[in-house]
């Protein structure tokens, strides 16, 4: 696929995104509303944007924050270099939030925005840094066919309701209830058309987008099973949560380059297949990553891991192109990139044994990369 | 207080508590059930356990663990030094779980474990590492006064019902509702009463004991607003935030030690004093270090740092008695011990400079200790 082309979307709609990331985070019990706080030194709400952004087939995403933030989400968009998003300012309760985001697809007030109106519009939490595209994409496929969809989960403590006395007046069966969590999805007119229904109560003291559906449009949404990953960042221990999920998962992704022959191909294939049950992998061709946008991808991505394959000794004009890309790339490198050469030595080169200046140039190498935060390994292979 | 005395519960009840572990904690995704994994190092269930062990007025706390893992509780209490523990085997449910630990308190065939029923019974879960004694205390005092209580806390998702079809059926309103916790407490004779009475489909597919209260007893349990930090270790994301919460701790817990001498015991006051808004304060005279016990406690709630101010100089022989007594102690030392010895260097005793001997005996001194993972470090303060 192009870099840059809109994938089709489950079910073939066209498909946008509404992040509310209004809330003042009150829970957490700091200054800064969670959603800004920053997770492995980039805000959390980054790592929603980018959730969304890694779904080729979302069109826009509108991102709704309070008026004193707007400037702060604009710096975040350029900085982490955000793709296909919009930010609106939010109203004062999280629904007249997401109703600000919805009217810029609907209204001619908004026309500057220059956003096509969706057949399904997902709606996600901003502090929900973790949602893959699998439960995405089931949630617009339900809300295209039954209007409305949301994920849920089981409920982790039983509810139950008080009397007026401050007493227990009784407990639910916890089987028979559900968490209603996000992303949820609605086929955008009947979302829109509940918005444009709902009352001022509703709309300041209401949470829940699925019963404005129901409510207001007699559309019974269909409720997606999902997965723990889709918790909200509520508390500080979940930042902490966060930050230790983030961290795991920078050691657990790599990315193996390798030159277009065929023997190297097959390295290049064989090596991947294997790492892939214990780590997530990504495999490109070098002349592939010569390619700007791809690296970006890669490296937006959350992978910091390089494995280049190569038989040309050591390639390090190759290695020092991939250098400057990341260099170039304005992404901020959110922690060491470690970059292993691997040259793979095939008898038929007759280039057996490594010499002095080869080692001097790559140690020489490695240390100019190293100020950088970049460190280069070497690593030489006998190949039969 | 004596160490080792009982401090009086609140409202003058006796007391213990029942602490459930027979979960398989299949919603981790791990072999080890979460009660069993190390969190910095340490059992998950270990932490339980000493947040009920500080509270003085809880007499007897008993572990309810399956069968197979009673032997692994039985190293866990005394690898870590925990008193006034009994281990039960546990039943194949929660409830049956919890029901076997009252029953050592009310019945013979549990007699050879010597434990006498309380007046209020507390159950904790093993996966709430965090209760303080704040909340147990408002928990037993309106379990006295009711017959049953239990800490809640606001929902942080909306609770839905769904049709047989997938679909929404209605969403509660969240304000009306709330999340049940951990603790609760009961008149004794109300729970156990309860628990007799109880079908087996409640003892098999229950889950909720102030639901047993209400249902068996006509006891319509107090709720009591609980803090952030009492939540379920659930998932693995919550294993990550609880060895923040931890390490974080590790780092906000300090003790002064003086000796008696009054312009010491002044600065022991002073120092406190000053630190108390920012960190855990614990202060102590140099004579009561002396008593193991006191010194156990300290560390086994967790404070590894150490400032003794002394006048003598650098106090080598009393400091050498506390890091013998942090080697003796069975308290395995999860992370280094920092010990700061300040010299308060006060006119009258005419020893103004250090000389290269005491320079040097305190640099032996540090590098012996280094090798038990004990950092000594040295501080001189002239002092007017």
């Amino acid at each position: 696929m192009e870099p840059g082309s809109r994938g089709a979307a489950p079910g073939g709609v066209s498909v946008s995104a509404v992040l509310p990331a209004g809330g003042s985070g009150e829970r957490l019990g700091g200054a800064t509303p969670k959603q800004f706080c920053a997770v492995q030194g980039r805000p959390l709400v980054s790592y929603a944007v980018r959730a969304m952004e890694r779904i080729n087939w979302i069109s826009d995403i509108i991102v709704v924050v309070s008026p004193e933030n707007i400037e702060t989400m604009k710096t975040i968009i350029e900085k982490y270099g955000h793709k296909r998003v919009t930010v609106v300012e939010g109203g004062i309760t999280r629904h007249r939030s997401i109703f600000n985001g919805l009217k810029v697809f609907a209204e001619n007030e908004f026309s500057s925005h220059l956003v096509q109106k969706p057949e399904v519009v997902i709606i996600h939490d901003a502090v929900r840094p973790f949602v893959e595209e699998d439960i995405v994409s089931k949630v617009v496929m339900a809300a295209k066919e039954h209007g409305a969809a949301g994920a849920i989960r089981p409920l982790v403590s039983t509810v139950i309701a008080s009397a007026a006395d401050g007493c227990l007046d009784h407990s639910l069966e916890r089987a028979r209830y559900r968490a209603s969590e996000m992303p949820q999805a609605f086929l955008f007119d009947i979302i829109y058309e509940a918005y444009q229904q709902c009352t001022d109560y509703d709309l300041d003291y209401g949470t829940e987008c699925l019963h404005l559906a129901l409510k207001y449009c007699k559309t019974n949404a269909k409720l997606v099973e999902g997965t723990a990953d889709l918790w909200k960042v509520t508390y500080k221990r979940d930042l902490y949560a966060a930050e230790s999920i983030i961290k795991d998962n920078l050691s657990q992704h790599i990315c193996v380059i390798t030159n277009v022959k065929e023997t190297l191909a097959q390295v290049g294939f064989l090596l991947p297949e294997s790492l892939k049950s214990q780590i997530k992998v990504e495999a490109i061709s070098m002349s592939l990553s010569k390619n700007d946008s791809c690296l970006q991808n890669i490296i937006s991505g959350q992978c910091y891991n390089f494995v280049c394959v190569n038989d040309e000794r050591w390639a390090i004009q190759e290695t020092q192109e991939l250098v400057n890309m990341l260099e170039k790339s304005n992404i901020p490198l959110l922690c060491p990139v470690v970059l292993i050469l691997v040259h793979l030595n095939i008898p038929e080169n007759n280039s057996f044994s490594i010499g002095i200046e080869d080692l001097t140039m790559i140690k020489k190498f490695a240390r100019e990369t190293k100020k950088k935060n970049i460190l280069v390994y070497g690593l030489l292979i006998q190949y039969k």
